[in-house]
């Protein structure tokens, strides 16, 4: 049952990648001009878990009832995977955590120098509304769906989300005195509005309704926590080899994690807990089995 | 007639100023969170002639015929100016241009930080999707014109424009062999691709037909390669209390420029050439003496 989901779940991350590497506006010529986009390119086929696009892929299915989702529901999925590429490759930079290796290759700003990480951010921070707003101009989705994936996006990524976790992650550095509550808000702006927005997406194509919305916007919430918390326990515990990262950099910069308050059992606990509240959330909607496994499955996973 | 039609320019800029302090988006707190913010609202209330957003509101004026624009257009505007000054706090950064000074004031990564500054041009650069879908959710705007003012600003602002054209312009540093078409080309991406966003939006909002959408972009390429050659032309003659940033910056780091290839006299030509084209392109049109003046003024301003 396990290996039927996760080979399904690798089939929408396969399509997802495929979109990512053929789409024309992620084609560039070899000119001066190209390069943002070629180290776009780069940021984005840097691989990963593809676990935004895949969410809001698994929520149209669940809304929708369709088990083969029409080609513009992984484009617009893409959208996601976009904006999170964005905050990686300026994340890396100096400024900022200054990590040289992203899943195992060079970041992009040491592949491609400081100058151009930071244009290519900038490109992949707007690309996802050029994204959205051409597949409704070719009438794959309405005017009416276009405008609430985009107003979804740009709030959970903008100043009240994604950017305001990364603005509190760096004034958290060099501090000792902060707490669950502290993390936790920081974990949801930072991680958890961008999974909230991924499983909006789907749901918003599928056409839910507000409840199934919002069971979308729990489980997301959840899940958000549990893999931030996870991820603290991996930069700690985890083989560098198998993160493709060096680990630890957060405790060498002194930025306190869920590892250091719940200790790596306690959070792994924690982690379990939500990810079942997760699960549990889905449980009055035939079909989310897949979700709910995603779920479960998040909070073991070693990489 | 001069002083008239700068009488409405400044009480359009005046208007657009007053929705970047009010808006509802922009409110920060003082808690961490909101340092990015705070850094934005720094940067949007430094001044600036606010061009972008004149523009809209001056060819709605032009093709609706209504002399007072409702309020959401002012709004809508203000995408454009929001997107422009996201380009200018990351073109300031050390790793671009390295400039300490913005119209007068100390820029936004000397004033809050390299990390805060990355963070609030990152926030930026996504604002004005947040604002322009939430126009189109409250029902001031259509669905269908919304998606395609975020399309014509996204494909304008990313990477098949501005952020092409700043790749260019980072390029040419260094560079001795650089002529006429490149500058042209890189000119036309950097500030001519977000004129014409300015110019459609207005256009765009107010109806306009294809024919009319054609001229409001004819008009700002001739502005916008006109603005940029008087660019270089303040940046080797004006008086830097004039201008509000050290002047030669570009020589300084060897960037070829319009002066260098025209002369500052030629360049001056060159310019005025360019604006009377673009105002020759509007004569078609009652009631668009305002937007032909504007346009022969920027090619004989000194700041």
């Amino acid at each position: 049952m396990k290996d039927k989901f996760s080979g399904i779940i690798s089939s929408d991350a396969e399509k997802i990648n495929k979109i990512l590497e053929d789409h024309a506006l992620l084609r560039c010529g070899d000119s001066p001009k190209d390069r943002a986009t070629a180290a776009e390119v780069y940021a984005l086929s840097a691989g990963g878990k593809r676990i935004r696009p895949v969410l809001a892929v698994e929520f149209y299915r669940l809304f929708s009832g369709e088990k083969e989702p029409p080609e513009y529901v992984y484009e617009a999925a893409c959208a996601l995977e976009i904006t999170h590429t964005f905050s990686l490759i300026h994340d890396d930079m100096p400024e900022m955590d200054d990590d040289d290796m992203r899943r195992g290759k060079p970041s992009t700003h040491v592949a491609f120098g400081c100058a151009e990480a930071l244009l290519a951010g900038d490109g992949l921070a707007i690309l996802p509304y050029e994204l959205l707003s051409d597949i409704a101009l070719r009438g794959d989705i309405s005017p009416d769906t276009a405008v609430r994936l985009i107003n979804i996006l740009s709030q959970n990524a903008g100043n009240s989300g994604m950017i305001a976790g990364q603005m509190l992650d760096l004034w958290s550095e060099e501090r000792t005195d902060i707490g669950e509550e502290f993390l936790t808000e920081m974990s949801f702006l930072k991680t958890g509005c961008m999974l909230i927005a991924s499983c909006l997406f789907g749901a918003v194509m599928a056409g839910a309704t507000p409840e199934q919305e919002q069971s979308a916007a729990i489980y997301a919430k959840n899940v958000g926590l549990g893999f931030q918390i996870i991820d603290d326990v991996l930069d700690v515990t985890a083989d560098p080899t198998t993160l493709g990262k060096p680990v630890k950099s957060d405790i060498g910069r002194h930025k306190p994690t869920f590892a250091d308050i719940y200790g790596t059992d306690g959070a792994r606990q924690k982690a379990e807990a939500l990810s079942e509240a997760a699960a549990h959330e889905l449980e009055k909607y035939p079909g989310s089995e897949l979700l709910r496994e995603f779920a479960l499955s998040l909070a073991s996973r070693n990489k």
